[in-house]
Order: C-alpha cells, then sequence, then structure tokens
C-alpha cells in the first residue's frame, strides 16, 4: 500500500471489530516517525469494579493494551497483526477517568514485533504498562 | 470467616463487579482442594473481531483469564484479591463458542499468589492460557 | 530426521552450548508423548546470592527455565528453536539444592511454540515457575 | 538511611553477591532523579550459544534484566529487593559484544515496584528488553 496512512483510515480499521465499538475505543493520534499510536477509552460505569465507585476494572485497561500496541504495528505494516502475547502490569488505580493508551513499537521484524504501551488517565498520571508481542508475518 | 463456601456465595461476589455482567461472566464450579475455579463466557457477536466471522477477540479472553486467576484465589482467601499484572499466551482462534477457563492456584503466599489459567472452547480445545500475579495482603 | 531420538543425542546438543555447559546443566529425561523434557543443575556456591547462605540467585533459575523450555520443544521438532520471550515467577527460595526442571510443550505451532516448565528443588518443592514462547519455524 | 548514595557502594552491594561476581555484571552509573541504573557485561566465550559464534546466549541477558531492574530499585530504597517475576523479549541477536543494560523504575510502591531494562551491545543497538515487579516491602 503505497498511499498515505491517515488517521480515519486507522479509525475504519479499529471500527470493522465490533469488540472495539463494544468497548468504545477511539483512535486519537498516531506519529509514523516516532512509531506511536494513542487510543482513548471514554470512562463508562459498566467498567467499575465495584458499582458507584468509578474504579476502572483491569480487563478495561488490558484490553485497551492489547489493541493499541496492535495498532501501532498495525500502522507501520498496514496488514491485521495477531497477538501472540501480551503482558500488564497495573501501577495505580483508575478512578472516574477516561483512559488514554500510548502505544510505541519496540520492534517490527519480519516475523514478530513488540510494543510497549503506557496507559494513562486524565490527568496524565501512569495507570498501567503493557508490553505485547505480535505475528507480523503476512500470510 | 468460618463459614462453607459456597458456589453462590463466589457467583454473588462475582456479580458484584459491574464489568463481569457487562461481559456475561459466570463461575460454574470451584474446587477448594484442586485449588481450582471455572468460569463461563457466553458467546455474543459484540466480542467478534470481524462482524459474523465468529471469531473472538482476544481481548475477551484476556479479561476472562485475569478474573479467573483472580477468583481460583479469592476463593481459598475469601479477601478482595487486586491483579499486579498477568500475561496472556493466545494458541488458537476461538469460533463460535463459549469459554470455558479453568484457573488453578499455584501459590497463595502471604502478600504475593500467583494462579494459571487454561481458556477452552466448547469442544475442550486449548484457546489460551494466562499466568496472572495478585496481591494477596488483606489490608 | 527419521531417526528415533536418544536421551544421548538431547545430552549432545545441550553440551554443544557452550553457555549450557558453563552452568552446569544436564538433560536427564525425556517423554515425546507427555512433550516433556527433564533438566537438572547441580548446586555451586558461585550460584548464592549471598557468601555461604546457600541461597540460589533468581538469575539460575530463569536461565535453567529458558533452556528447558526450549529443549522441550527441540525434541519434538529437532531443530534449533529461538526463544521470543519468556516469563518467569518465583515463588520459594531455593536453598543449598541441586534444580529440577521439567519442562512441557504447550503448543507446537508452525511458527510459534508455547512451553511451561516448573523448576523443583530436591525435596519436590516448587520453586519457579516459567513460560516461554519460542520460534518454530524452520528457515 | 541518610547518607549520600554512591556508585561505589552501588557497586559493593553488587559484588556481595557470589552470582553476580561469577557472570562478571558491572555497574557502571546511576542516576536518581531518572531513577535509572546502568550495567555492563564484558563477553566471554563460555556465554555463546555456539562455540565460536561469538552469538550470546539468552540467558545472559535474561539474568542481567533481572539484576538491573533489581538494583534501578535498590539504588532508590537502599533495602535488598527480591524479584516476583520478570518477562524477556529477545529482540536481535548479540554477536561478540559486551551488553549494556539500563534499567528504569517505572513505579516504587509500598509493598510493589516495577523496572524496564533494555539491553543494548557495544554499537547501541537494542537487543533485549525486560520488565520486572519487585518486592519493595521491607521486612
Amino acid at each position: 500500500m503505497n498511499e498515505v496512512l491517515t488517521l480515519q483510515q486507522l479509525q475504519t480499521w479499529l471500527n470493522d471489530t465490533p469488540f472495539h465499538q463494544f468497548m468504545g475505543m477511539e483512535i486519537t493520534d498516531f506519529d509514523l516517525e516516532k512509531k506511536t499510536v494513542s487510543l482513548r477509552l471514554p470512562f463508562r460505569p459498566e467498567f467499575e469494579r465495584m458499582p458507584g465507585s468509578g474504579q476502572l476494572h483491569g480487563g478495561i485497561m488490558s484490553s485497551l493494551i492489547d489493541v493499541a500496541g496492535d495498532f501501532a504495528l498495525v500502522s507501520l505494516l498496514k496488514i491485521p497483526i495477531p497477538t501472540i502475547n501480551f503482558r500488564v502490569d497495573y501501577l495505580k488505580m483508575g478512578v472516574n477517568t477516561d483512559l488514554i493508551a500510548i502505544a510505541t513499537v519496540r520492534r517490527a521484524g519480519r516475523s514478530v514485533g513488540v510494543a510497549d504501551v503506557d496507559v494513562y488517565n486524565s490527568d496524565k498520571e501512569l495507570l498501567a504498562i503493557g508490553r505485547g508481542c505480535y505475528s507480523t508475518r503476512s500470510t
């Protein structure tokens, strides 16, 4: 694909997946030189750990991490990229906040790619960090 | 808590969390001697990777793994157990299937617990494996 | 390779690597049906955390885990298998003991393999668990 | 401990451990504001994958990652810090080179700390990345 990648194109690819729409994930930015992609996930009461607590369940952050790392590689390689495995470390509780995930490609090899993802609350405090390994071999 | 733990009690604890209900997770079994807990997550079109494909998004499985490992420790310790970190490895695509997660406690220490989780489709084929580390210190 | 795999052949492959000899790793058993390989690493004072403590440094166990998972896949596929990534969880301190690692293949796919490794002391107490992801594509 | 931390003090703590000396690890730098510690591991033929290849075995890098992440937290907290778990991703083969590990603390909480470690060859090419979780509770 020789055409210039646009944010709209990435958003279209993201929205092609029902699960991304179910969660409400949005791509807000990307940078091919820095190899980063930013996603936003707006707060919803369905994401809470306890009703009315505003505390976000970890499963929200881990799903966001998986997808953000994936799209950092998708923005570079412009093919579907299955996840091989990933790890998430929870650092701080997210409370009553949208989530911002910034994913950075650490390696985009012929068969394997690796991306790091930092998840922030709306005050730019770090809540969770993830590292994913993805299959980059177009088949 | 000296009372005998019942499946109904575990289910009540699971359902206390809006995110678990949002996803549709159910506890189906537990065994205090084997230190296992089983969860089921029924298929929904919102979980798909591509519309109409029936292919389950990885984020579904990773959320299920996080919660299943957590409840394996909850069943033993009967306190809320925050996740410290976890890893998931995807082995096989899940297609048009409910998910069954079987979580086993590998260690329940004073400050840290570790649980392994195997995720199967309804044909008992292994789809994903997870390993979580949890904070077991009651505070 | 159509010939029957022998323990001696696996040991030869293991010993081809100077680092394995430097550490003193030995293959003691394998089972192609269970997809397991067992390694032993005899205690040495150079492996200690503190002089005279007998406490084994974690780096010893993580190296053993990486190699054991690798050889579980090597025994099945009979090709060199590079590690993509792995995780180790330390459960219990090893003290004045040889280490026994039992590695089990969880998946041996066309491009990616996954193996689990349990590390025991000589009293068969579980000290550490590892999970590795390996590149199985012969090139 | 109110005294100013010196590089010499960190090196002394590192050298207290026989395994670190066995491998030949050295602390070369630290920065309390950036929360980083740098380690160096000189090349040795015993670290090779195949004799005469110059290719470094992955177990060398994983051990270095575990220790580097640990000492990033030790430099901040000035107590012994046991590893809970860690993950390493191998990105590029190291050949005939010393290794440089730069560890950065991502979180230093009351009970858990997390550190990221990048491992470079002497040409400053990234070879491996690690992420460790450590027990920071002084007991």
